[in-house]
């Protein structure tokens, strides 16, 4: 299997992503295309002493910015990094394109460059660093959505936790400003009615942001603005905690007495709620596997990122989207290029 | 002064509100009218022989229930004691009000019974328990917002963190995805560009989910709508912070050794993150103060929300609002009664 990974235009230097990669290659036995600067590549190839056994390196002059426009990957950046692994994947030079860049730009990218499955609108589903993994999703593609927007988006969050994280029957929660049917906005209580009578999604109504936490439900379904909100939140939260932990610790002797004792539980408790455990969210409704990774990954997320693309390719779970979708709305099941 | 409490159509039984009114008369030296089903509140003062000095009943035929819709307390249940308790405060009955009921038929009740400040919308204004005291605002009563709305809750907020946490010139920031002034729907876009050029708020720009657990402004306004899932999700992680310490402590032995010396350390820390430390949210906007406790508020939370609403009387909060207000949007300083 072979991964095109964009080094470029993330928060982190080069150097992580080829370190992620080269790690990634050794564990999963993968190969990987970096694409980006291909004097910085080599660079940090050569300072960090790494083997270059299965790995690959296409040369892009320009790379997209966090403040670039979502557009600019297909209008003026059309020679940078992200189009150029975009395009490698279209034309079917990998099996899957990781970047950890601009979000905007890689949706629209991926939209254009590889397509979205027929009918269908692309979601960013991104697993929760909670107790136990729940998918969010949408959790940034798109801040304005309709009630079938958001059943596509269970029914194929449905897919992936069953697939990847292999959960049976997943149940759905559709996150509102309360529990009872009329809550919240025309689009919560029209998505209620339409989860309510879906065959294809486990769907257990409304849930707070009081259950989110708890993961109350495998999948919680919300428009991208809300998501991306409740995403952050939720992973400032992790890191809040663990600064808290210490501060507690370090209160006094008694705590870092205490803490010597508690060092092995600490770390299993950090390591939950560690985003980049969870490596990249998959473009959930794009014809070929897409995967973000964290913009602020390092070599340990990007190897994960990369694990999550391996699995998403073997699980064959956009195969599936594209069959059981195809059933929802009775059209064919090829893709087509939408705007 | 004098406090009116709703008892009634809260999760927790009438005797928790009568034994919060009962520690508040004597902690804080106010009087408190009760309102609600008197047999039941003198059942509680005498199952748990409470003083009733200082303490009044009236008695009210019926209560709103949390499944009720917000105009009922207007219109089929205005004999209900959250009406009876507007009603005694738009009276001068009462110096303010104390419900735990359904926000959205407090909400409703004060803007028709009560009447909100000349050209403002009523916003709840709800303290996060964090590690310091971060004003959301709107927490939940409007779904649907305009710019000039959000600019008057940043407004209102900012008078309120001045006057009532003593916070000079406190910060605003404005929830968005993303902290680029290009980011989020029209309503984000147009609202940062009206709080850039305000001369009354300390506006810092937009903030992002993540900045929330680290209170990086001293106060964040948003919708009803997201500020509801941010709240509701804030005090499921302060819930869940607690239970996973727990965890953490009774994983083995060392663990639970290590919790007794921390005893102190974690007594402290649970504190922190209580939300009924704070006791209770002004229904920013109102003309008279009415105070929303949180639902499930116990005789603590109960007393503490007393205690906001004397503290809310006592710095004049809502004559400042009015003044300021009226210099914004240059209209009469009096109230009127709007829909």
């Amino acid at each position: 299997m072979r991964i095109i990974l964009d080094v470029m235009g993330a928060d982190k230097p080069v150097e992580e992503f080829v370190k992620g990669a080269v790690s990634a290659i050794s564990e999963f036995g993968c190969e990987v295309t970096l694409v980006g600067n291909k004097a910085m590549i080599q660079e940090a190839i050569t300072n960090n002493r790494l083997s270059t056994d299965h790995l690959y390196i296409v040369n892009a002059p320009e790379f997209i910015t966090m403040e670039d426009s979502p557009m600019s990957v297909v209008k003026e950046k059309n020679n940078s990094s992200m189009h150029e692994g975009l395009k490698m994947l279209a034309d079917g030079k990998g099996d899957a394109f990781v970047s950890a860049g601009n979000t905007g730009a890689l949706l629209a990218g991926a939209t254009f460059v590889v397509r979205r499955i027929r009918g269908l609108r692309a979601a960013i589903g991104t697993i929760l660093p909670l107790a136990k993994p729940v998918l969010l999703v949408d959790s940034g593609a798109n801040l304005t959505v309709t009630p079938e927007n958001l059943e596509q988006f269970a029914k194929m969050g449905s897919i992936y936790m069953e697939k990847l994280h292999g959960i049976n029957n997943p149940t759905v929660g559709l996150l509102n400003n309360g529990t009872e049917h009329s809550k919240g906005h025309e689009l919560q209580r029209e998505t209620f009615l339409r989860l309510s009578v879906s065959d294809s999604v486990n769907f257990v109504g409304n849930i707070e942001g009081k259950d989110i936490p708890f993961a109350k439900t495998d999948i919680i379904v919300t428009d991208g603005f809300t998501g991306n909100v409740v995403l952050k939140l939720t992973e400032g939260f992790g890191k809040f905690m663990i600064d808290q932990l210490t501060q507690l610790f370090s209160a006094n002797l008694l705590g870092k007495s205490s803490y010597l004792m508690l060092k092995r539980n600490l770390k299993d408790f950090k390591k939950k709620f560690d985003a980049s455990e969870y490596g990249g969210a998959p473009l959930l409704g794009i014809s070929k596997p897409v995967i973000k990774a964290h913009g602020s990954s390092d070599a340990k997320a990007v190897k994960n990122a990369i694990k999550q693309a391996i699995y998403y390719v073997n699980t064959g779970i956009i195969v599936e989207i594209a069959r059981q979708t195809s059933q929802i709305s009775p059209k064919s099941k090829e893709t087509e290029k939408q705007g």
